[in-house]
């Protein structure tokens, strides 16, 4: 047996201890640390015999280290973190604004290859299993259309929104795909659809003490670019209900792709995902590809990468011996 | 716009001609001669101005052939061809004995190397896509089990069996996946399957004039190794039925993980295909497959490769700024 691949984590919350339990399904790696921005004894790893260290000691660790995977967010943290860390470390991290990522790509890519470290970027399953998908379907298919379901699933933005609008103490909002749109879709048809006839958007809101239901249903219905282009049903309930029913992050989807390999012939490619953890399984994609990205940096590969440019054979365990005779 | 992708065709079965379609679909490729063990003369191409060739000019027209696609079968052809053919030319193939792959890997790969040319074998959807979604599952949950269905759909092999059967002039055989495994799958069992419980056997048969019809259901249910551990349903229908509906090959079937990221959370990942045709989506993904040959092999990767090799990008049309841009 090799030696196992030393991991480090970077940030302590959902996703980091996602991290810690996905890297204790493996059998080739181990995890080396966890790097937190909080006063190191304040956090509690999965493991008590985990290193926890602060941000300042990173520097220092990097003969320690072969791949550091970033769990913090797209928004504040990994922008400034990545492009540091990335001429430090080999890096994997789960970027998801979608329309930023060139420039995050940009960022990162320079100062990987500056450093001969490798930087691969965008990792979970939207960005990640989902474009995958995509670029399959359309490769396989090119005469034809791809469609992407999100749900039923706990979405962490809508949620965050609907929690900010005056008189809510607590909300979440779930996203459904309509099952009509779905089984259109299937059946090999093309259709067009409006925002509106692809998915739901269902609330379950707590309200503050003395205020107005209708007012707040209206607000959240009519919010510009989150709810407005969408049936929206909003459920008033208690707190109590919010904190015994509502905690699971489920979440999931399906990249739908059909076309045509000629006129009489229709063809349905479906990836899917049923996730009772959105973020457990986002930290085991970003474990698979710390295994990729180790490979890629012992290959020369150095920079930035998408999950675009990682061969399926270099997820795994196994040895490219041992895939083609067992799995192919 | 790039000089296009140029493309042979050995063979001119159901896979060869799905080729001929195939490129047709894509924009970056063009077809330069379809070659055949025939009288060249008494074959007729989809589109009449391209050209066939005997497989004795095959030598003489290396520089007019960016990737050969090898349409012959695993059993007779490919083995004989393919390892001839892989020193001369970058070369895509269906080998689908899973058994007999890595013996094929290495009959390819030692004269590919050898001419510095890229020999991409076992592409298809499986083996093909549902290897590689074999092992990004395995990759993305290391504690779970993997499943594969397969139907409904026509199984030339075992429609071939029923028609070794003294007494039977035609048939045809679907394989279905029972739907109660299915959903055990599904909802994230990991249930353990005897062969007979996972899929149905049905059998359409026309018999000989006067052949005994309980005698020539007893020789295929109980025929070892096909039908003798499943359960099989025969049914005797005329030979116009049998001609009219019986004659599409459509197949399908899905790859299902399912798996814990911890003691409370399962995931349950699922890739299913839903083809009317199945050699035309076959022959789709070598012509998707025949791209990312010709790109490994610009980049020196030399020898024999097989699906788990190639980045999902190399088999896009689009170029990797637009795919991360576009599709990330």
């Amino acid at each position: 047996m090799a030696e196992k691949i030393r991991i480090g984590i970077v940030g302590h919350g959902n996703l980091g201890r996602g991290v810690e339990r996905a890297i204790g399904k493996t059998a080739d790696m181990r995890l080396v640390g966890i790097y937190t921005r909080r006063p190191p004894e304040t956090l509690t790893p999965l493991d008590a015999e985990t290193p926890v260290f602060g941000m300042a000691d990173l520097p220092a660790h990097t003969d320690r280290i072969d791949v550091l995977i970033l769990c913090g967010g797209s928004k504040e943290d990994l922008p400034k973190q990545g492009p540091e860390l990335a001429g430090l470390f080999n890096t994997v991290d789960s970027f998801d604004t979608h329309a930023r990522i060139p420039e995050y790509f940009a960022s990162m890519d320079a100062p990987a290859r500056a450093a001969q470290r490798t930087a691969l970027v965008s990792a979970g399953w939207d960005p990640g299993m989902f474009s995958i998908n995509r670029i399959l379907g359309e490769a396989l298919l090119p005469d034809g259309a791809t469609y992407t379901f999100w749900g039923d699933g706990l979405s962490q933005g809508h949620s965050d929104a609907v929690r900010r609008v005056p008189g809510v103490a607590g909300a979440v909002q779930y996203t459904r795909p309509i099952k009509a749109a779905v089984d259109r879709v299937r059946s090999g048809e093309r259709p067009v659809f409006t925002t509106r006839e692809q998915h739901l958007r269902e609330c379950y809101v707590v309200l503050e003490e003395g205020a107005d239901a209708d007012k707040v249903r209206e607000a959240i219905v009519t919010m510009p670019h989150y709810f407005d282009a969408y049936d929206t049903t909003v459920n008033f309930i208690t707190a109590e209900e919010l904190a015994r029913d509502h905690q699971a992050m489920v979440h999931g989807g399906f990249v739908i792709r059909s076309g045509n390999t000629s006129d009489e012939n229709t063809q349905v490619i479906e990836y899917g995902l049923r996730l009772n953890s959105n973020p457990e399984f986002t930290s085991s994609v970003l474990v698979a590809y710390a295994r990729a990205t180790h490979r890629l940096n012992a290959m020369g590969q150095h920079g930035a990468f998408t999950v675009f440019d990682v061969a399926p054979g270099l997820l795994s365990q196994k040895s490219p011996e041992q895939l083609r005779a067992e799995q192919l």
